[in-house]
Order: structure tokens, then C-alpha cells, then sequence
């Protein structure tokens, strides 16, 4: 029997709700397992400012590194909007990443058959996609120094970010993407724009120097501007694509959104080693907040992800998965979701249904 | 009778071919209105490093800058692909643009009637849209200081580029935007990255406070990653958007390919006073080049906003693009957007439709 410290971090808006559905599928599953969930809730985001002042806590942060594997929900919400920078729902999740140390973001943007017609791509072109975004999320600009809003001599302010990769980090990153490759359709696509920036021109030199070590895997480029627009033309093209934090950023949402359904969509952030971070690709939804409208499949695939990425736990992260199929298959949607002559649920029928399955 | 200097940069690829349809149609047009003029034509991009050793020889800035408007066809093709970088094609084209002082970048993503079905999107959810992108292209992260590519003391690389905008840059492409936005649907989006980015919330601030002088024009704004979404979602929903030179890069070429037909698509660059540029949105396409296999319209319209943003002729421009429409209503069809039922015509034969029309 395994046993497992999990920290939850159920946030802002829908968060709360959606997390309950997942833990509740994860105690179903664990019990048919043998496997046991020992958890620990902390703050962070909006709800951690309302209650300490912070949007990253330091008690939260030790119980992160601490644990086993981090279940995040969302955060933010307009009512933090206007707080200056340190304070904001945001700074939290970016000191959360670096703190640690997630450097591979993994964003699976990937169609269900029984939700092509939520899609606003027409069927035949969305029909089979299945692409995995691999997105540098502890550097670039997110990081990069100098940045700031800076006065110059002649009181004219100008704003500054840096966008900056060392070689090492493109080339860890690099590693996970192209293992992550051949473990799927084994082509790998670089992006980037290295046609302008020297940072990307590095960014490419790297990758094609990784791509010796992995012979098995065929590695292609394109510049971000036509990656946007080929995910839109033709997104079957893609089997796995690796960018920088920023460009993963953009692209990662944007693959997200073919689909039609990010209400479905899960993601895990992972480090060399120590615990990683699970959280579905949506946000937090404060207009939907505690009316039990909220998708919590997401949440549930996460949930998976973190058995499956974090705990090595594939057999349930395969049931979970296989639950999620059933109960989409016996025509369960929550409103985001919700089409003709199927039967729509909230979040908490959606997750007895879940349980069921 | 009016008479212009137009300067013809024909570049690369199929640059050659369509710039000689585009020429075509503005004598026929310039004949009927008596407008006249005089072309001189100038090396840009590959053409110029195989002749000169540099992609943007000091005569053709100096040819372009004395000229009433230059027209740009394509730059680029593998076979420069691998020179160092201040002798690509593409450090040509940024070259002109700065040289030029051109900041503002407009590019039309506008669906035509007879070509809905060349969209990857659903017709309801493509059909009628028409947004106008209005991109920064003289600052930001393609031109930010320091740039390039540096090794550390442990002697590890790092690859360095920074975006920057000063209030005053920030100030000159917002008020293009909204003076944009004025004579369109009075819908402003400013797209940043303000959660994350201090240049973003210095953009933001900017665009809030200038919106003051334009009551009638109404200003949102999104996260580029969430406006990455958007288009695919509803395209509909947008109206005029600006944003920073690479996050339009990224998100032009996207709502481009919205439209399934970036072979239609025209763009313009203008600077404060003095000459525009105006160019396709579609590359040199080098592989189908001086085959008469490309489609010419998107250079013709070039020429057509030339003639409404760069010589303030919109009668001269409203004939050519009653021209356009008049050709494709008549069921002419070049190779990348034929269909069934259509007749099928080359380069030339699509000029020669154009002129007739
Ligand atoms: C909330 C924000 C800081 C974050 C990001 O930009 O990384 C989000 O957009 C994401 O993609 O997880
Ligand atoms: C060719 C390249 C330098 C250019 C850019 O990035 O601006 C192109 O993509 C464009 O959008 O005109």
C-alpha cells in the first residue's frame, strides 16, 4: 500500500468547488487501489491575500516542497485586479513556480470525440488532435533581469523586461521535451523566433544540437508567427511542441482552445526532482463562483496527470481517465460543455457521476 | 492630375511576379483617373545580398525615403537561410522599417463572402469577420537594448533580447489605434501581457489614460494569451486591436489565418509623416516561385491600401478592390484557394482578370 502527502491549494472562485470533486474522485480510486491520500490544504492566490496579506504565503511554499505532489485549482479574480504587482493572485503562482522550481509545464491540448462539436474549427480539421505543449516556465521574461518601469533623464518613464535563456536551462528543458516526444508520435517542434531574437537564435542552436542524442525523434522548427497560424490551418501537424515560457504561454492557450472545451483540459509543471504541480489549464471563473456551475473534469484530469507524471501511479491515473470517457460517453454536461439531447449537470452531480463511473 | 513616385522593392521569391500583376492594375486604375506614376525599382532582401553582400543597401533606403510610398512584395528563402544574421533577408526588412521610421503596423484580417470555405473555422463562427490589427513595429523586443548573445564567467552562453517601451511610443501607436478604431467599429482591444509584465502595465496605463481623448471609441483589454484564445473562440468580437510589435506579430498572423486566405490579406506601415510601405502578409513562398503558380491579389490590395493610406486616393483604391471582388465573384481562383467549381488561373491570367475587371 503507497501513502502519499498531497497538498491542495484550492485558490480563487470555482476553485473550492472543483477541488472537492477531484479529491472525492481521488478517494474512490485510491480505496479500489490500495492507494492513501494524506492532505493538507494551504492558501495562496486571492484567498491567501484576503487572510495573510500575501498572495504566496511562506508556510505554503514549505508545505509544497514538502509534500508528495501540489494540486492546484485557480486563482485570481477581479476583486485583486487593481493591487499593485507584489501583491497580486498572479505573483503568487509565479513565485510558486520558481520557489519549486518547475521548469517543464506540460499542456496536453487534446479532442475528445464527444466533444468535437464544442470546437469552432470545423470537424474534419479538428478531428484526432492530440498535440502536448512542453513550456519553459521558470525563465524568459517572465524571470529575466532588468525589469521594471524606469524614469529617464527626461522624466519619460520606459517599461522594461528581459528576455533571457542560458544554455542550460533551454537544455534541460530541451531533455524533457524531446523524452516526452518519444513517448508519444515522436516528432517534436521547436518554436521560436530566431529569425529576430538572438535569445532564440540560442534557443535553436541548443535543440539542434540536443536532437543528436535523440536520433529516434524528428525535430522541426517554426517561427512563433507561423505556429500560430499553423495551429489554426492545420493543427494534426503537431504531435509535441516545445517553447519558451512566454511563447508557451500564448501557444499553449491557443492549442488549448481548438479543442473548444478548456474546461477539459488539465496540466502539470514538474522539476528535476521534488514534487510537481497539478492544475487544470482554465482560470477561475469568479462570475461562475459557488453556484455549482463549475466543469470540474479538468480538475479530475489533473488529479490524473499527478498520479500518472507525479506519483507514478498509472493504473489510476488510467481509471480516473476511463471514468472521465464513461461519464461523457452516458451524455453528462456541465453547462460550458452542454449540447442537444444530453443531460446536463452541475459540478457536484458532475462529480457524483465522476464517482460512480 | 496627380503624379507619384512610387519606389517597387519586388524582394525574393514570388515577389517578382505578383509585384508585376500589382503594377499592371495600378496603370490601368492610374489611367482612368489620371493619376500617374513613376516607378523606380530597388534591391531588398536576398536580392540584394546576392548583388551588394547586404540585404538593404544604402540606395534603396535613400530611394525609398524619397519616394511618395514604396511597395514591398516578399523577402526570404532558404538559401539564406544560414548567413549570419546582419545578413538575412529579414534584418533588410527591419532595417527599412526603422530606417523609415515606420511604427505603425495595419493589418487587415477581414473574411471575404467568396471564400468562407477556405477557413479551417465553422462559416457561423467565421463569417463576417473583419478586424483590424494595429501593431507597434518600430520598438519592443525587436529593437530593445542590450541584445544578444553572451557567455558568463563559467563560460555558459545566454541568449538576450528586451523589450521595452517608452511612455512616448506607447502614446504614438495609441493614438494611430484609436483614430483606427474612430473610423471603424469604435471598438478598441489593447492586448499586453500587464499581469506578468512591467513594459505591459506601462502599455496598459498609457492606452487608459490616452482613451480619455477619445470618449466615442470604447477600450478593453485582454492578455495576449487569453486574446491568442479569443480569436480562435469568437472572432466576431473584435473590432480594432493594438498591441506591442512581437505580440502582433504572433496574433496577426493568427487572425490572418483565420480567414484561411493569407494569400488576400494586404498590410501597411506608416510612419509619422513622410512614405508608407505596403506589403502582402504572405511570405516569398520560394517554392513555387516563377512557376505563375501565386496569387496576386493580396500584392494588388497592397496596392490599393497604398493608394488609401499613402496617397490619399481612396477612389483610385475603392476601383481596384471593387476589381478584386468583381474577379472573384466572376469565379476566378488561384492554386492556394481554388475549389470546386471555380476557374482555376495562374499569376498572370489572374492579372489579366483584374485588369479586365
Ligand atoms: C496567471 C498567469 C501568470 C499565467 C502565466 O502567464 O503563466 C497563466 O496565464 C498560465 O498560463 O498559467
Ligand atoms: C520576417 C520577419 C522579420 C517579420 C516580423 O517578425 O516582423 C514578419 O514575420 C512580419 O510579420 O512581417
Amino acid at each position: 500500500m503507497s501513502d502519499y502527502r498531497i497538498t491542495l491549494l484550492p485558490g480563487d472562485g470555482i476553485g473550492p468547488e472543483i477541488m472537492t470533486v477531484a479529491v472525492s474522485v481521488l478517494k474512490c480510486v485510491g480505496e479500489q487501489l490500495d492507494v492513501q491520500f494524506e492532505y493538507q490544504d494551504a492558501l495562496i492566490g486571492g484567498a491567501a491575500i484576503d487572510a495573510t496579506g500575501t498572495p504566496l504565503p511562506d508556510e505554503t511554499l514549505a508545505a509544497c516542497k514538502e509534500s508528495d505532489a501540489v494540486l492546484l485549482a485557480a486563482i485570481g479574480g477581479y476583486k485583486w485586479d487593481t493591487l499593485p504587482r507584489h501583491q497580486r493572485p498572479e505573483t503568487g503562482l509565479l513565485g510558486l513556480r520558481a520557489g519549486m522550481e518547475l521548469f517543464a509545464n506540460l499542456r496536453p491540448a487534446k479532442i475528445l470525440p464527444q466533444l468535437i462539436d464544442a470546437s469552432s474549427l470545423k470537424r474534419e480539421v479538428i478531428e484526432g488532435v492530440d498535440i502536448m505543449v512542453v513550456r519553459e516556465l521558470t525563465g524568459g521574461i517572465y524571470f529575466g533581469q532588468p525589469k521594471g518601469i524606469f524614469a529617464t533623464e527626461t522624466g519619460e518613464k520606459r517599461g522594461v523586461n528581459t528576455m533571457v535563456y542560458a544554455e542550460g536551462e533551454i537544455d534541460r528543458i530541451g531533455r524533457v521535451a524531446f523524452e516526452t516526444a518519444r513517448k508519444r508520435g515522436k516528432r517534436l517542434c521547436s518554436v521560436d523566433k530566431a529569425n529576430v531574437l538572438e535569445v532564440s537564435q540560442l534557443w535553436r542552436d541548443r535543440m539542434i544540437k540536443l536532437a543528436e542524442e535523440y536520433p529516434d525523434v524528428e525535430l522541426s522548427h517554426l517561427y512563433v508567427d507561423n505556429a500560430a497560424m499553423q495551429l489554426v490551418r492545420y493543427p494534426k501537424q503537431f504531435d509535441t511542441i516545445v517553447t519558451g515560457n512566454l511563447f508557451g504561454d500564448i501557444l499553449s492557450d491557443e492549442a488549448a482552445m481548438l479543442t473548444g472545451s478548456i474546461g477539459m483540459l488539465p496540466s502539470a509543471s514538474l522539476g528535476a526532482s521534488g514534487p510537481g504541480l497539478f492544475e487544470p489549464v482554465h482560470g477561475s471563473a469568479p462570475d461562475i463562483a459557488g453556484q455549482d456551475k463549475a466543469n470540474p473534469i479538468a480538475q479530475v484530469l489533473s488529479a490524473a496527470m499527478m498520479l500518472r507524471y507525479g506519483l507514478d501511479q498509472p493504473e489510476a491515473a488510467d481509471r480516473i481517465e476511463q471514468a472521465v470517457m464513461h461519464v461523457l460517453d452516458a451524455g453528462y454536461r456541465t453547462g460550458d460543455i452542454m449540447s442537444d439531447g444530453m443531460k446536463a449537470v452541475g459540478c457536484r452531480a458532475m462529480g457524483e457521476a465522476l464517482v460512480a463511473a
